[in-house]
């Protein structure tokens, strides 16, 4: 073809991005070389990888269970390490939760590009490393579908958004009563109507609590005032967002929900590359769009959400780590479904704002998040 | 603002979007210098038009009456010479029918940029304004909604699109029966459902001819073949046109059906200005929209259009005249609505193909279907 090929680090790999990454480059394996691999706790699934990527540096949790499953020749480097190491172009951050933060500074520090899944890194730090960012010319290259199908209708546009407008299905409770909200079950809100995700994104939709951490995000990413960004229900996830520019002229893309769209698009931008395995829409199918408000007092994650990221400082912080506690409580069955937004509530409320934090300031505002979730939750209150 | 102002000559000024284009410019006074205008037969608006725009250059087809009404100091020129003037940046071809062809062509020889809403012109002579185009480093900036649409979606991208994606609202007579539309009236078909436009092109919206236009339209300003590009009903007319990428990803641009934002968007590119008169779109009115296959059999201009669209040559030059002169016959209740199908359909059968026309060959296969489609009308056949 002609064309570079891109090194790339896929930390997270055993995740369900993690494994779409894969599965694009799989598809296009002259584009790419995987130099690095980082899993969690699923070992069997990271030697498979291994065994068919072959990369370089290797990360998992438990090193010496890696070590007597994987006969290849590896060096084993923290996800930090690789996401800095000179023989990477690209990074994929694939995880999910707190553990993107480090890499992903780690990366945007050392002016690698930034292939970024994790959206909780940049809701709790958002102007760190969009500072960062620009500080070491590091192009940070959006995977969740709002923020790509952001980045996409902004592409060659000479002129800032005036408004974005980021759809949401609903998720599996939309237009569910107050009362009945409160009687959903675990499995009843791991079922999403469109979307294949892990576990806490799952949860996190049902509760719109993604869709809030996504203004936060897009806040960030695409430098735009709150109050320039609309959040609308889509429950056709087929539109996957829109820009909306100062003539009145709105831009929005449209695709099937499929994450390894939005990961090929990152990967190969400015390019777009023909990929027999991502489907196309048959509009035979695609009929009707539709198109509602957020209700955001049924909801009330969502408004939580963009009233912590207009405040900034250390809330978004606690907004994440707080929503991070509350969500596990709800999946262990040890809270009701409504409980997590009560949860988060008090949690901002009784925090200790600090408005410019430094990294620290927001790892602590962290770990006190969640700790006082357990609290609140068990009835348990030391302090 | 420190930008240049644009010089425009207004070619139609009278018409409609002619008058939509004045509307632009009078909300951005300090963008644009309007040096030239020509009117047809309405000599009291182009009167009132050059009172309030001064232009130096002025056209009408009645030089005498105008020379009577009209004080103010101007130069009488044809409007291929006002198109072609070294005073003039952007030519605004808003004429309908075959008049724009000829002064579209000066201008693109002259090599000025020219804001296109003559579809005609591209429809007959696709090849050599494109040619003409390339050759002379004119940019054909497209103003229809379709292309427009088309054109802000393909912007920044690095290739050619895989498909595009013209949508249409189906007209006043979507889901009718055959039976239904041979008994329509001039009245119903001048009544169109979401579009305010001249009375030609409500016919042929209609027919859906004015469909294919597009299609020819769209193939030769954006090098499409034929094969990817799909027509798709879309009744609610806020999803203006798509185009999906090699990726599977599709791009959509969405407003009101209002024609001055593709007009400005035209005469501002690449940049796009905040115009209060553009009504944004309020979602919570857009809350549905829908999508269907067009019904070919029952709208047969359509069909007709993309065939004589793909053999080309002549072919679509008779599409477009023996149309002009078969609307005209539906306006003045001499035909039925669905006699203008079949009267196009005998044209193109009976007409003598040329593959590589010349212009003067394309003027004459115009002229040819013109007298052709009347002798068919009347039963009158003398050759």
């Amino acid at each position: 073809m002609g064309n570079i090929t891109k090194r790339l680090a896929v930390l997270g790999s055993t995740g369900s991005i993690g494994q779409q990454t894969l599965d694009v480059i799989r598809a296009l394996p002259h584009r790419f070389h995987i130099v690095g691999l980082a899993g969690g706790k699923n070992i069997d699934l990271l030697t498979k990888q291994i065994h068919e990527f072959k990369p370089r540096f290797v990360y998992c949790q438990d090193r010496e269970a890696l070590a007597r499953l994987v006969n290849a020749d590896y060096e084993f480097l923290t996800p930090e390490d690789i996401a800095r190491h000179p023989q990477v172009d690209v990074v994929v951050i694939a995880t999910s939760g707190r553990s993107g933060l480090s890499p992903t500074l780690a990366a945007v520090k050392a002016g690698k590009n930034v292939a970024l899944a994790n959206k909780e890194s940049v809701v709790m730090a958002g102007e760190i490393i969009t500072t960062e960012a620009k500080l070491n010319e590091s192009q940070i290259l959006p995977i969740d579908s709002e923020h790509s199908a952001i980045w996409q209708c902004l592409n060659g546009e000479t002129q800032p958004a005036a408004q974005l407008i980021l759809t949401a299905s609903g998720g599996p409770f939309l237009h569910y009563s107050p009362a009945k909200l409160s009687e959903v079950t675990v499995e009843q809100a791991l079922k999403h109507p469109s979307w294949q995700m892990g576990r806490r994104v799952t949860i996190d939709s049902a509760t719109l609590m993604n869709k809030g951490f996504e203004v936060i995000e897009a806040h960030w990413l695409f430098d735009i005032p709150f109050d320039n960004i609309k959040v609308l229900i889509h429950p056709q996830s087929i539109i996957h967002s829109m820009v909306e520019f100062t003539d009145g002229s709105i831009k929005a893309q449209l695709s099937y929900p499929d994450m390894r769209l939005p990961i090929q698009y990152a990967l190969t931008y400015p390019e777009r590359l023909a990929n027999p395995r991502l489907p196309r829409l048959d509009w035979s199918l695609i009929n009707n769009l539709t198109f509602e408000h957020p209700d955001l007092n049924t909801f009330p994650c969502l408004k939580l959400a963009i009233e912590a990221g207009r405040k900034g400082g250390t809330y978004p912080a606690v907004l994440c780590a707080a929503d991070e506690v509350a969500v596990e409580l709800f999946l262990s069955q040890r809270i009701k479904f409504t409980e997590i937004a009560n949860l988060i509530k008090q949690a901002l409320e009784l925090h200790q704002f600090i408005p410019y934090p430094t990294l620290d300031e927001i790892i602590a505002a962290d770990a006190w998040a969640r700790q006082k979730v357990l609290q609140l939750a068990t009835g348990d209150n030391p302090c």
